[in-house]
C-alpha cells in the first residue's frame, strides 16, 4: 500500500479505512490509554496525529519512537474528536523505520538562528525552516509561471564567464592550476595552461547574456545562481545567492518599471493563495507586521520617484543620516528605507540616476547627465530589484565604454547587438534571496538559503 | 500603441484594424507594387508576412531595411490571399529601429553548426536555434510543473561547495587568492587566508544537499548548474551543464525507476503539447526519425533488466565492441546504446550494479556484491539518468565509507542523516542538456547550451 502525504490527508472529505502514512514523530505524548504522536512528513507546516493503543502491531517499539524517529503507521482515518484538528489517525500497526536517541539537536522546541545554522542539515526539520524551504520552492516556481504568462523564455546564462567586465562586484576565480605551484610567464600565473586557457571567473549577472538572447526572442529571463566574492558580513549579504534578470527588447524604462512592479505584486499574491499556512508561521511568530506589508505592496501603485527628486527629499528629511546626500551620491540603504518606510510608507522606483554611478550600458538621456536607471525600494529590505533601459545606440556606448576606460574589444559581441538590429531594450536584476526576506520577515539572509557561502563559511 | 506578438497576432480570430508588430525582418522580396517582409519576434518559429506599398509611412526608409534589421510597422491584419499564411500585415507606417549592414552575419540561411559556435550571441537569430531556445525554456518549465503536481519542493543546492567528496567527477577550484603570487605554508598553498578559510570548489552533484532536505521535506529536487573539471571533447560532455535532481524519503529503487521513466514520458509529452512547430523543424531537418524515437520512447513501459542480465545479453551479442564486457565492469556507451537502439529497440533500466563501480552511497542489496543503483538509458544518448537507492543504514554507510578509505570526518553531517530518524531513500540525476539532445535530435550538447563552456572554450 503506497504511503500518502499528510497534506492530502489533512484535505480528505471522509473517513478512510485503511491508510499509510510515513513521517516524523514530533511530539509524541502518552496518557493512560493511548501514546498521541503528531506526525510530520514535511508536505504541509500541519501535523497529523496518530493514535496508537496498546493492541497495535508494533506498540512494543514504542519506547524507541521519540522525537524525531521516522515511523510508518497504518491504521484509519476518522473525525478527531479533540480540539484543534479535523482528522486523526487510529493507528492498527506501528513500524519504526529509523530511531532518533537523545542526542537528537531538535529535541527542544525553541533554538536560536544562529545555532540553527550550525545544523543547516537539520533545520528545514523546524516548524520555521520547513515552512521557509516550502514557501522558497513556491516563489520560485511562481517566477517561472509569472514570465511565462507573460510571454518570456527561459534562458539560462553561463555561470563560468571570462570577461570581468561585468563590473558588477568583485569575482570569484576558476582554476584547475595546482594553486602549491602556479605555473607562471613573465612574473604572472600562466592561464594559457589553465582549463580554459584563459582567466575565468564565476558570473556576478547574468544580464549581458540575457541581452543576447532577448535581442531573438524578445522576451527572456534568468533564474540562476550569482556570486561577490567581496568581503561583507551583513545580514544581506551572502558569496552565492540567485538572482532573477528578465530581459525586454522593444521595451524602455517605463515598460520595465511596469514589469518589476507587476511581478512583486503577482508574486506575492501567488504566495498569499499558495502558501497561506506557511506565511501565518511567519505572521505569527518572525514579523507581526508582515501581511500589513504586503497588503501595503499590493494595495497601491507604487511611487516613482526621479532620483533628483529623492535627493531633494533625502536632504529635507527630519532626520540626519550617516551617510550624507547630494546630487551625484549613491544612496546607502538608510536612505533606501527613509524613502519606503517612512516617507512614502509604501514601495518606491527611483529612476533617471546620474551616470556617474551606474554602469556604462545604461541607456544616457537626453540631459547627458542621467540615465535610464531604476531601483525598487521595497520595506525593510531597501533596494529589491536594480535595472535600467540599456543603451541600444551603438555610437553612445561606444563613447561610454571609451570614457570608462573599458576594454572595448572584449565587448565585440555586445557592441554587435548594436551592430545588426539594435532595438531599445530594458531589463532588471531581483535578488531571490532579498524577496524571500521581504515576504517572510526574516531579517538575515543566511536563513533564506539552504547552505549560506559568506566569508569564511563553507560549510555542508 | 503596445506592440503585439507575433504568436499572439498568428492565433487571431479576426481581422485586426490596426496594430503594431516589432521585430526582425527575416527575409525581403520586392515585387512591382510592393515589399514583402517577413518579420520574426523571437515569440515563434513563424514569421508574419507584411505587406508594405510605396505609399506607406516611412517607405523612403527601405532601401536600409534588409536582413537582419529590426522594425516597427503599424497596419491592418488582414486574410492573406497567398499560400502558406492565414493572415498578413498590410502596413501603414514603417519605422526602422535597428539597421542590419551587408556585414551581418547571417544574411545567408545556412550555416554549419560549428560556424554558429563562433557567433553564439547571435545563433538564437537563426530558425534552429531560436526553436531550440524556446524548447529549451518550455522543457525546463515541464520539469518544475512535473516535479510540482508530484508533491516535490525545489530546493537550491549550493554551487561552491567546501567537501571534494561527492566523487562524481574532477572539480575546479574557486579561489580570491592572488594567483601570481599564493601565500604558501609547509609548502602547500595557505587555504587558510582565501575567502572561505578553506579549499572550495564548485559542485559536480546536488544530491548529497538534496538527501538533507529530502529529509525533511520528504519530496525535493535540485535543478542547477553542475560542473565537470574533466578535458573530454566529446559530443557528450561540457564543463558546465544543468541537472536535474530529485530525491524521495520513504522510496525505494522501484519508486525511483517509476520516477524516472514517468518523468521521461511526462516533458515530452509536455513538449509535444506545447513546441510542436519548434519539434518540426527538428524532425524535418535535424532528425527524421525524431518523432518516431519519441512516440517509442512513450509507446510502451520501459524494460527494466538486471546488470547481471544486462552483461550477459551484451556478452552474446552478435556484435563486438571496443570495451569487452564482463560482471564487474562498467557499461560503455557504446554498450548502452546497443541495449537499448539494437536490442531492445526501446528505453531501458539497467538496475542492481556492482558495488565495485558505484559510488559508496548506494544501498547495498542482501547478496552482498550489488547495489540499489540504476540507470536509464535511451536511443543515441545511452544514460540519461543516474540513480540509486541510498543507504539509509549507518553501520552499512560507515563500513562502505572505510571500506572505501574516504574521509569519514567530512560526512558528519550526511552520516547524521542516519542518526537521527533514517529513512529509506531514493533519487538520482538527469542531465538537461542531455534530455534537450534526446528531444531534439541535436548531436553535439555545445549546440543544446546558449554559451557551452568545454576545455578552451570560454567564450562570450
Amino acid at each position: 500500500m503506497k504511503n500518502i502525504r499528510v497534506s492530502d490527508i489533512l484535505l480528505s472529505e471522509a473517513e478512510v479505512e485503511s491508510l499509510v502514512v510515513k513521517g516524523w514523530v514530533r511530539t509524541k505524548r502518552e496518557s493512560k490509554e493511548f501514546v498521541f504522536l503528531e506526525i510530520n512528513d514535511g508536505s504541509c507546516l500541519k501535523n497529523l496525529q496518530a493514535i496508537v493503543a496498546a493492541d497495535a502491531s508494533g506498540f512494543e517499539l514504542m519506547d524507541r519512537v521519540g522525537t524525531g524517529a521516522a515511523v510508518s503507521l497504518k491504521g484509519a482515518l476518522v473525525e478527531s474528536p479533540g480540539q484543534g484538528q479535523k482528522w486523526e489517525l487510529k493507528v492498527r500497526e506501528l513500524e519504526l523505520q529509523g530511531e532518533a536517541d537523545a542526542t537528537y539537536p531538535l529535541q527542544k522546541k525553541r533554538h536560536t538562528d544562529e545555532y540553527l545554522r550550525t545544523i543547516a542539515h537539520l533545520r528545514p526539520r523546524t516548524n520555521k525552516y520547513g515552512a521557509l524551504n516550502r514557501i522558497r520552492a513556491e516563489l520560485s516556481f511562481g517566477v517561472h509561471q509569472f514570465f511565462r504568462e507573460q510571454g518570456f523564455f527561459h534562458v539560462h546564462a553561463p555561470i563560468i564567464t571570462g570577461s570581468d567586465c561585468e563590473g558588477a562586484g568583485e569575482m570569484f576565480q576558476i582554476t584547475t592550476l595546482d594553486l602549491a605551484n602556479v605555473p607562471k610567464k613573465n612574473g604572472k600565473a600562466d592561464f594559457e595552461q589553465d582549463f580554459f586557457g584563459k582567466e575565468a571567473s564565476l558570473t556576478v549577472s547574468g544580464q549581458l547574456a540575457a541581452e543576447n538572447l532577448a535581442c531573438a526572442l524578445g522576451r527572456v529571463y534568468t533564474f540562476g545562481p550569482t556570486f561577490r566574492a567581496e568581503n561583507s558580513n551583513t545580514p544581506k549579504h551572502a558569496a552565492e545567492f540567485w538572482m532573477i534578470e528578465p530581459e525586454m527588447a522593444f521595451a524602455d524604462l517605463e515598460d520595465n518599471m511596469d514589469l518589476g512592479e507587476d511581478c512583486i505584486k503577482w508574486l506575492i499574491t501567488h504566495l498569499l493563495d499558495n502558501c497561506r499556512d506557511d506565511l501565518e508561521l511567519f505572521g505569527n511568530f518572525v514579523d507581526k507586521g508582515l501581511f500589513a506589508t504586503l497588503d501595503n505592496i499590493l494595495a497601491k501603485p507604487f511611487i516613482r520617484l526621479p532620483y533628483a527628486e529623492a535627493v531633494t527629499i533625502l536632504k529635507n528629511a527630519p532626520r540626519t543620516f550617516e551617510f550624507p546626500v547630494d546630487f551625484g551620491t549613491d544612496l546607502q540603504t538608510e536612505h533606501e528605507r527613509y524613502l519606503t518606510e517612512d516617507h512614502f510608507k509604501q514601495p518606491v522606483i527611483v529612476f533617471d540616476y546620474p551616470k556617474e554611478i551606474k554602469a556604462f550600458y545604461m541607456r544616457l538621456n537626453d540631459d547627458g547627465k542621467t540615465v535610464g536607471a531604476m531601483d525598487v525600494l521595497v520595506p525593510r529590505i531597501g533596494e529589491l530589484i536594480g535595472g535600467s533601459a540599456r543603451e541600444e545606440r551603438l555610437s553612445v556606448l561606444e563613447r561610454r565604454i571609451e570614457e570608462l576606460g573599458l576594454p572595448k574589444e572584449e565587448y565585440w559581441w555586445y557592441l554587435d547587438l548594436r551592430r545588426f538590429g539594435s532595438v531599445p531594450h530594458a531589463g532588471f536584476g531581483m535578488g531571490f534571496e532579498r524577496l524571500l526576506m521581504l515576504v517572510t520577515g526574516i531579517a538575515n539572509i543566511r536563513d533564506v538559503i539552504p547552505f549560506p557561502r559568506t566569508p569564511r563559511h563553507l560549510e555542508f
